[in-house]
């Protein structure tokens, strides 16, 4: 096999990303997303796990293969990569990818998280990529002292019905539920931890001595999916991962071990988070009131909307006044990112700016586009019920 | 279910057993065990281990349940155990036990390997018991930095004909390898690795920063079985382990826990190690001159024995003057262990300790019987290539 990929990742960070600035405490771990929020955090979140910005030309060859530049990376939704450049480059040589992405099932499905996977289809469409997507349910059970697996499967069961409601091609995509598929990760996971020594586990995901042995062997369960690629097709296969930064630390490790297994390093495309409508953080299942679940009832979804935190002035004279503050508002960011397009977005920041716009027009458009968006989901949904099956990875997959 | 074992164990003990006595180095872990073995060390290992020794209450009790007390529990082959009182007792009223052994494929199989396995296959035909018989080959690949998985797997393929051949049934039997059937104990695995700190793993296991995840993550494999039965059985069930007692770590935390998780805990019966023919140590596969192997010819066991170290003084008119050591002989504990009847067995300590039995005799002796039992084990062996099917852990078990 070639050599696979170029950039050096920075490692044996402290990914327990305290103090990016004097003021703030913003907290990024696979298992924690907490602070407020700003883009100027993302910067620094490049700088701190070492990976890249999304270049012009990067975009520009991005835009030669699909034809256009896809509004989530317009918008800087996805603002940094690793390899993205040669995984490219393997594809127009004729070498197709995988893509891989997952979910952790420890509550009902936002539409913070639907984002990143509808990006993952639109690459699906563009790119006929075969799709492996894992859910971690072994993790959640682990990571929550609370959590049983009893919880954990009902929430697994409900969320394959939002995937398969994304409109993922069947024939190319495969879930792999981590409890159900072991079969299929475990030897492959054992290659990958006979590899990694606890120091360096305990540098990137800052284990303790409190820790759980299924956390800290849980790892190489996660990284298995980007070597499965290479065993399905029996050739070292390009594999992409589209999804939030937060996961990043997962990729780090599987890269440093990848070539010493024979195997490419995954390249990975990495999303801001979206959101919650409370205040500038991260959407949360834990939090019911800041995050619009696909399972919500439209009156519901419409309730939460108009009650969300703005970034709108205290009083409408203040509004006209000053203008609000669209950088911080999670109303602006859901129409940028969901339901404007360039045109309608900018014009709506430069409304509120100038404050030409009241935060009671951009809730009534939210609250309207997200109804319409979530009563079509919930349909898609329901008819996915019969569509499981066809859906889940087996034994076929590996002939 | 009532309150099970009530023995209080040992715990977070260094089981890297330095200097039980000032002189002498002995270390006794699930992977190491090295130094001269003596029968006094076994002693010490009970005080340390926090196990108990078997008590003629309880030597009686199973000879009444069994009409004889085994040459390997008057022999002191088996000399400790956990809540074997208890497990009796349990069957007594009832409450059949099932057997938990297993064994780490890192090589072709001696016979101070089968020597538990005979004792397991004793308790089997005894007690009617369903035996669950583990191949930790995941443990072997992951601990060993230059075995590989193809190694691995190929001793297990040959180990499964030697327990097959010990004369297990079938209709009783069922073998998990750990690789091939981890969906069976990943999720009960899950369960036991959320109860375990990696303090406590540390403590027992003496894992340090250098400790590949694997191995951390590997212990609640191997004590999934312990509470499979229960799953199996779908009530709580009781679990005897015969093994030696360089696994009791591994029982001890899983006895830690067993309780949260609503099952019984494990009990066990401890055998001491074989010696190797070459000094007072364990017979090891990684010293192959040193150990007798079940794919020997013929002519190289013989040669074998013939080669092996005994007790004996340095000259034929010393041993006549001085007599032999027969404490220290491995010839002489073969032929107690395997061989020689209790009568025969004392008569030769007494010939030997007189000066009245030369080497030569004894290791003549030993290597007639061993020929004939190897020549015995090879057919058994053979016959078993048909049957390893019909051993196999498989869906239908928990049905």
């Amino acid at each position: 096999m070639d050599s696979s990929p170029h950039h050096q990742d920075t490692n044996n960070i402290d990914s327990s990303f305290d103090n990016y600035q004097d003021n703030k405490e913003i907290i990024v771990t696979p298992w924690e997303v907490s602070g407020e929020i700003e883009d100027r955090m993302y910067i620094k979140l490049i700088e701190k796990f070492g990976t890249q910005g999304l270049s012009q030309d990067l975009i520009e060859k991005f835009r030669k293969l699909t034809g256009e530049v896809h509004p989530l990376i317009k918008s800087q939704y996805f603002f940094s990569h690793r390899d993205l450049d040669w995984l490219l480059t393997k594809y127009e040589n004729g070498d197709p990818f995988y893509l891989y992405t997952g979910r952790g099932p420890s509550g009902f499905i936002h539409i913070g998280h639907i984002l990143p996977w509808l990006f993952t289809k639109y690459l699906q469409d563009k790119f006929g990529s075969k799709l492996l997507f894992q859910f971690t349910d072994d993790e959640k059970f682990l990571y929550n002292p609370r959590a049983t697996r009893e919880t954990i499967s009902k929430y697994t069961a409900e969320n394959i019905l939002d995937i398969i409601a994304i409109g993922f091609q069947p024939n190319l995509t495969r879930i792999i539920i981590d409890t159900q598929h072991i079969n299929y990760l475990y030897p492959i996971a054992t290659e990958i931890a006979k590899k990694i020594t606890f120091s360096t586990a305990k540098a990137v995901f800052g284990f303790t001595n409190t820790t759980n042995l299924g956390m800290i062997g849980f790892p190489p369960i996660q990284a298995a999916p980007c070597f499965l690629p290479s065993i399905i097709e029996k050739k070292p296969t390009p594999v992409l991962i589209p999804a939030a930064i937060d996961q990043d630390p997962y990729w780090r490790i599987t890269r440093d071990i990848a070539v010493k297994l024979g195997f490419y390093k995954p390249a990975q495309i990495h999303s801001k988070f979206l959101p919650s409508l409370s205040r500038i953080s991260k959407m949360s299942s834990s939090k019911p009131e800041t995050a619009i679940f696909t399972t919500d009832e439209p009156e519901i979804v419409e309730k939460k909307v108009l009650s969300s935190f703005t970034g709108g002035q205290a009083t409408i004279s203040l509004q006209k006044k000053l203008g609000g503050n669209a950088d911080i508002c999670p109303v602006y960011a859901y129409l940028r990112y969901f339901f404007d397009n360039e045109k309608e977005s900018l014009e709506r920041y430069i409304r509120c700016k100038s404050g030409n716009l009241l935060c009671g027009e951009c809730k009534s458009d939210l609250a309207d586009n997200t109804k319409t968006f979530i009563i079509d989901f919930k349909r898609k949904r329901e008819k996915a019920k019969d569509k499981v099956k066809d859906f889940m990875f087996d034994e076929k997959c590996l002939q």
